[in-house]
């Protein structure tokens, strides 16, 4: 059974929220930011954040370039963070996008599937070519791991190189989800989904159709929503083949508490700051399930 | 004055190795592994190759990947590799290979340039498009910090994405530079090269002149000499414009030791083998040199 299995039943089970821990510092209640080090306030919220979430969330992603931004303190807080969410039972994407030729693509796969910063899924970009995913899909074939490698991300820049239109025809997107699912044709899942899927996020309704039927094998980590712009409509095309995906949302669930009505920002305390993000968390989940209903008949008909 | 100027100026004087710090704890002689953790062993062992070839190296690589494959002591001996080489007055690119969208981007700039994991020059992804070059940009525009950023590696995947030809006309690869070389106009140092430049992996003779005479105003990070499979004649190609490149080895360099004659691989402890790596250091300058003169008068006549 593959982890990819695993996060299905996730969201089969408790929707299709992925909580994206991107928690820089200044995203904490300054009261929790008192006589503590950054990487300590940082973990300290992450856990009452996971704490408060778990039963609604299907999975967490940690992105590491927060941490990193700490040096090695926030290492350590981006290595018990993880921990955490692992001892909680919740599954963890760690969203590195390492890319790298086969001999350090073999370290770093190491790095994040292994040892103090062990995931259960990672983020891949696949510049270099299939040789530099392989490294990591001798872990899929051994232990089940996962992975979501960079397909059709939502920032401006994705027209200059993802969406250019290639010779042998489709966009550059196109070939490597291409080449994905070929790789995915031998690593099926019990739900029918490859151990690898793809990162695809938030388009208009016409491309987000396209690629969710044509790569009907492949999971999607779909980001973008909320403070990016993505909506519920927009996602749930996406994932809409029962359960195809888990769409991303950080900053609008780590900042919910500046959203209650009426607050004093210095009063305001971690609990209370979870408290907002899990009522976040409940009603993205619950946007997106009534945008997932309103479509599925169409499909059917 | 950009550190891409530095860089040009070190290469002048010392001539265009790159040391490749890719310094797996099996590389090093057994007898300095014993009773030390690996990550202690490679932290000393690469201050011991840096004492031996600061005089005869333009620069050192170290790849992130060995370093996070240990886990948080691994990342603790990173940044005190970087710090090391910086004290002794040797410049230092971060073999991160990092790409994601702005936001993101601009905390992975703060991790890389600023505070444990500072190095001068960093190398970067372009798959998810210019956008997640900007936040780097800043850095150059405001400190003079450099990148590498992707562009024909010589891995035999880059055949699947890099080499795809484009609609437009030309291959992925040439679109990157296209893209890259215009961001440079407007940030040329003193010695004509722009403060950002591009990985060119070794390659046929043809391609290499042209990648050479297309761009001729980025500095390149030359990889795949020695192990890799690169000669001296390939590498040259890419750096013939007047010291217009860096060319790194790692594990040719680093397990020099191995090939000592006659030695007994029990017995050779860390000073022998930064000799035996000092060796292989001049040895790759002057067959570079040789062949950058071999190439010289046609270029001229």
């Amino acid at each position: 059974m593959y982890m990819m299995d695993q996060l299905y039943e996730a969201v089969a089970c408790r929707g299709p929220v992925c909580v994206g821990l991107d928690t820089a510092a200044e995203y904490i209640p300054p009261k929790e930011r008192r006589d503590v080090s950054p990487a300590e306030a940082v973990l300290a919220y992450n856990r009452v954040l996971v704490d408060h979430t778990k039963d609604i969330a299907a999975c967490y992603k940690v992105q590491i370039a927060y941490y990193e931004a700490l040096g090695r303190s926030g290492l350590t807080a981006y290595a018990q963070t993880l921990r955490y969410i692992r001892e909680q039972g919740s599954l963890v994407i760690g969203d590195v996008k390492r890319g790298d030729i086969a001999d350090t693509a073999a370290q770093y796969a190491r790095a994040h599937f292994e040892g103090d910063f062990a995931v259960d899924f990672v983020t891949l970009s696949p510049y270099m070519g299939m040789d530099s995913l392989e490294p990591w899909l001798v872990y899929a074939d051994r232990t089940g791991k996962g992975a979501f490698v960079l397909l059709r991300t939502s920032n401006p820049g994705m027209r200059d190189f993802e969406y250019q239109e290639l010779k042998i025809g489709g966009r550059l997107y196109e070939a490597v989800g291409e080449r994905l699912a070929l790789a995915m044709t031998q690593r099926s899942g019990v739900h029918g989904y490859g151990a690898f899927g793809a990162v695809v996020g938030c388009t208009d309704p016409a491309e987000a159709s396209a690629i969710r039927e044509r790569w009907d094998r492949l999971f999607f980590l779909i980001p973008g929503y909320g403070a990016q712009g993505g909506t519920a409509q927009d996602a749930a095309l996406l994932f809409r083949k029962a359960n195809g995906g888990v769409v991303n949302a950080s900053r609008s669930i780590l900042k919910a508490w500046t959203r209650i009505p009426g607050l004093d920002p210095q009063g305001v305390d971690k609990v209370a700051a979870a408290q907002a993000a899990r009522d976040t968390v409940i009603q993205m989940r619950d946007a997106l399930c009534a945008a997932l209903q309103d479509r599925e008949p169409a499909e059917v008909s």
